[in-house]
């Protein structure tokens, strides 16, 4: 089986290097050989371990590659080519969360009869849409929770542990190659998202984008929530959470605190893990290296053994027919909430407060006063019992009009 | 998509049951309909959700039958029926992991171009066989460690939690449905040993038999070893072990020493869980339900959507050529062990201990002595750096026979 690589970047070249390295395995793995024959890359490559060309054209034109392995990177330019080469009934594999994220329904459609992987797309070396799509495909899924971004998690874990000040973690995973110079996309929740919605596809058949779905990042959290967090049994974790009630599924990608007894809060550094609930199942969950290159080059890899197999023919996301769910919107999600508050530190507040709450019919689970930070101010931390996401919201605007309010309130959702 | 059921007992009748409840699902998922339409059992069943028979070759000569479940438990029966259902070439799912330790190569051989399914033999919902067959297959596998067995993982967590005695969470577990009345098949080991072979076969092809390998229960545990665990940051989990070194591979079960920060060692209570290294991958976890008709249920039919969607037809273990791995002999297994010794309290004693280890080439990890238990004894804690099963065997063999040695020494391996 013949291949081309399109993109010889962190993960292109890994795949190349294992394709040879472990050609014996591979080979006793599905009787054939899988060989990787050229790649292309935007800038020259020297000591390249197959040849590397500039020109696309030379490579999407060629009659005797049997799977093309999309390892570029971005969005319109991937995907321009990808449709391409589907027309041409050509056998694609991808690890781009982010195209997916936005056109997996066109390629889907396109794809239809040809093989397309995109194990690599969410949590990297965890085999994470094969378990979804093939090993829980008996399963209603309740609902899924995943830690599907390494750097966030490696900054809330030193936040957590060393009592580490966010901006002082991220420069430090900035250092060590964990986080990129612009860690927006990481830290805003966003590359989260793209993963939460290639999952929500294969649980539920959700046709949204990033923009339909709640985002929000870490950027928020203080030190003060790592406190509370710690003295009341919760972690915090950036999660993905999927969950189905009747018809309707929603989805949201949030920090989120978490009972510590869980086993997904207690998943640490830049490990990545998922959580699943089925209705035959119960709970389960995988764990293991979300990015790298050669983790991710073992999910590519593992899709052009099952193309090889020739094992990769169901439907791209598990359906062969619609199950009808529907998107819930945003304001009807239904959860318990924590609430950071810097407030005047005067009588008559918390009864204000207080008020405000049951005025948007929310109750509170829980109360801290922490001892003043310093004359004036103090803060108060809050969380509730269930209540919708608009009660909350309208709460929020409501006391940032207050005048005994000092900073913005923080809020964070509890599971 | 017809399907008999061999055995209509706790799994067997909750695959009817969820073949019926889950049937949109489960046709949205393969396009087609998978109808149970007949049951074995040796009892009459009254309100079966479909006929049940006691007369098995009234089901076995069925002409319209697509795929046989054998979920009858035993070895030769199963193994019986299954030999002569593969003949008249009829594809075949399984949850019965103790024929599959004996017979699984025989199998292999008459299944060649028919659907063999044997998900649910290992780790219950878990889906490890897709995921170390297929979702993991670019890897060599370094090592596989496993929580295999619901019952024994019960146990040992309340053993660790509440310091409770063994005999006294043994009776517990019996009274709550987890353990059986007898209870030797779980907690001495075989159960985990079965499952262990069958990874051990996707990971390397080896065709071992029970008697094979190494296996140990955890019957032998004291609140003494528990005492110890907790002290120097350790737990105690039944494991199964197989670790690769160049073309050797060893097998062991045994109750294991972990440091108490591994994923691993945060699994407690009924749940399963398969922690798997690979050369690409690196680390990995896969965590869930290990038993219970519903949970077995989930992999039994996701076993028959594969056959449905036409993709169970790779080799049974996923190698079409052999990797020429072979078995590790017991006493050449090199690792880490922990020793504790109940001795007379005289002076001498210990430095004759520390004589006969260093006579075996044992060096001492760490040491710990027991406030006295009574006027006479002590007990003696020791872990051991690195060193060879023949070595601490012997060292056992030659402490066995001293004097001041008042209990037989227990032994454990550390991982
Ligand atoms: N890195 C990970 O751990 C990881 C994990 C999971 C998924 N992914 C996904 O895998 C994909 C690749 O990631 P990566 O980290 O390997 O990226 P990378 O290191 O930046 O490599 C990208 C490669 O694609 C080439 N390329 C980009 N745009 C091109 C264009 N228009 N024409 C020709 N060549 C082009 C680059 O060429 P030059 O070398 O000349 O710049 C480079 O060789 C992304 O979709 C990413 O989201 C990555
Ligand atoms: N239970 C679990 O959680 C679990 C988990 C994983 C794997 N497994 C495996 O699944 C298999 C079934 O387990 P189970 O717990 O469902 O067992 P079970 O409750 O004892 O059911 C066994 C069924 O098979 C029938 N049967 C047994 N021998 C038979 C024979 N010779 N002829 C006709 N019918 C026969 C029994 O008939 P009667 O009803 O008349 O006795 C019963 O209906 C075993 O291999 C087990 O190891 C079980």
């Amino acid at each position: 089986m013949k291949v081309a690589i399109l993109g010889y970047g962190t993960v292109g070249s890994a795949v190349v290097k294992a394709l040879i390295e472990n050609e014996k395995i591979i080979k006793a793995r599905c009787g054939q050989n899988i060989i990787p024959v050229i790649a292309l890359a935007r800038s020259v490559k020297k000591n390249s371990l197959i040849p590397v060309t500039q020109n696309a054209d030379e490579i999407l034109n060629r009659k005797d590659i049997d799977v093309f392995v999309e390892l570029m990177g971005g969005v319109k330019e991937p995907f321009a080519i990808i449709k391409q080469l589907l027309k041409k009934k050509k056998n694609v594999v991808t690890a781009n969360k982010a195209m997916l994220a936005y056109h997996r329904y066109e390629l889907e459609k396109l794809a239809s009869n040809l093989a397309f992987g995109y194990e690599a797309s969410v949590a990297g070396a965890i085999p994470i849409i094969k378990v979804l799509k093939e090993g829980l495909s008996a399963n209603h899924i309740l609902n899924i929770k995943g830690i599907l971004n390494g750097t966030s998690n490696y900054i809330l874990t030193h936040m957590s542990q060393k009592g580490s000040d966010f901006k002082e973690v991220l420069k430090r995973a900035q250092e060590l190659g964990y986080a990129e110079a612009d860690p927006s996309f990481d830290i805003e929740g966003f590359d989260a998202a793209h993963k939460l919605l290639i999952l929500a596809s294969i649980a539920y058949g959700i046709r949204a984008v990033p923009e339909d779905i709640l985002i929000e990042g870490i950027s928020g959290i203080s030190n003060e929530d790592v406190y509370f967090a710690n003295e009341f049994g919760f972690t915090i974790k950036l999660l993905g959470v999927a969950k189905a009630q009747d018809s309707k599924v929603e989805l949201r990608v949030h920090p989120t605190m978490l009972s510590k007894n869980e086993m997904i809060a207690k998943v640490d550094g830049v490990m990545n893990a998922v959580s699943i609930r089925g209705d035959m199942l119960g709970e389960s969950l995988y764990y293991g290296a979300g990015a790298g290159g050669l983790a991710t080059a073992s999910a590519v890899i593992s899709d052009l053994l099952d193309i090889a197999r020739g094992q990769l023919k169901t439907p791209m996301f598990g359906f062969k027919s619609d199950m009808k769910y529907s998107l819930l919107p945003i304001e009807d999600i239904y959860t318990k909430y924590y609430l950071r508050l810097k407030v005047e530190d005067k009588i008559g507040v918390l009864s204000k407060i207080t008020q405000m709450m049951s005025e948007n019919s929310i109750s509170i689970d829980s109360f801290l006063q922490k001892p003043k930070a310093d004359e004036t101010y103090s803060t108060l931390f809050f969380t509730t019992h269930h209540t919708f996401e608009k009660s909350i919201k309208n709460l929020i605007h409501t006391l940032k009009k207050q005048k005994f309010i000092k900073t913005s309130p923080f809020m964070m959702r509890i599971e």
